[in-house]
């Protein structure tokens, strides 16, 4: 299956600017989309990073660059490959495994759809040319919406770990809690580290 | 197997105390326990409440009552029953489903953990005596480490659906997204409705 790594270099992670530079986001923001390239090839399936603007960093699978927004940019590959099965995976999955991809990937449904915590779309397998993205909002009904009206049969998958996005501080805990890869490297290196008070667990810098 | 599913009377949720009044936690947290203790039976297993005092509100199992903290509280049970398995769900995942359970309690493994957002230890499968619980802090870190000092083997459950205790506001916001029993008929009678808000989902009462 052919999938799609949506990943933006403008601004990246602009959440995380409390705890992060603008070049440690973007260094941050590059090995977690490389953990998910790497997880998608371990589970047997084909990555493009799509992306806004070229690329020169090393990146490990072939890129289409469209520089319009997400929708109509994932909505155009869809159009485009209508005969085959698409996978989207959002290049923010540090805790993304092959084994939670592959749960992912050999659901039957003609969408299926992989929440992330707040409502969004995580990532996606569409089986059907008529479906359609939607990324703006509460997209994970939105897309089982988009999926009823067109009488399409949707499957979710419930994992942790596609669920868990990494856009605020308190989500650098999960991957130094979980994750197996270079964004967790990444982080280590740059001195984070689990933190608990209170009985919560947070991170801390060194 | 043996379920145990611990419920505390004592100002429960009280992170939840800014949108929610006392009597209301009290409701909801019964709500969201008695989806808890439905789902454990649908997934054919055998239900216990464990609390700090009496109950007299309708709960839908058998109740053991010990006033300890949770930690000596499990471990209690775990001694008991040192000759089968025995499984801990917490009373604050709504989300858990019947499949989502029966993940955790078919997986293979002396001790099977779903992880809960944060580094907690939201559910638990424990096949050998020689495990003990320490809910304090990481749990989830901690209860690897303590199996991996008793040479047992661990399987993790990788679902959002049990690594979503309902803590924070926020969390309410997945129960109106993914719930399907009383804790989010509770939420949706007493008015809260997702809100979407600069692309990010919150809650709304009305």
């Amino acid at each position: 299956m052919h999938v799609v790594v949506p990943y933006t270099t403008r601004e990246p992670k602009s959440r995380l600017a409390g705890v992060l530079a603008p070049d440690e986001r973007r260094a941050f923001a590059r090995a977690m989309r490389d953990d998910v390239v790497a997880a998608v090839r371990a589970a047997g399936e084909t990555p493009t990073v799509l992306t806004t603007e070229p690329l020169d960093d090393g990146v490990d699978a072939p890129v289409v660059v469209d520089d319009r927004p997400l929708t109509p940019a994932v909505n155009a590959i869809l159009a485009e490959e209508a005969e085959s099965a698409v996978g989207v995976v959002m290049a923010d999955l540090p805790l993304a495994t092959p084994d939670a991809l592959a749960r992912l990937f050999e659901s039957d449904g003609d969408v299926v759809v992989a929440p992330g915590r707040g409502g969004g779309t995580n990532a996606l397998v569409v089986r059907d040319p008529a479906f359609r993205v939607d990324y703006h909002g509460a997209s994970y009904r939105d897309h089982r919406r988009i999926a009823a009206d067109a009488g399409l049969s949707v499957a979710v998958v419930d994992s942790m770990r596609l669920a868990t996005d990494v856009d605020e501080p308190a989500d650098l805990a999960e991957v130094l809690l979980h994750g197996e890869g270079a964004a967790r490297a990444w982080l280590t290196d740059a001195g984070f580290e689990l933190a608990v008070a209170d009985g919560r667990v947070g991170v801390a810098r060194e």
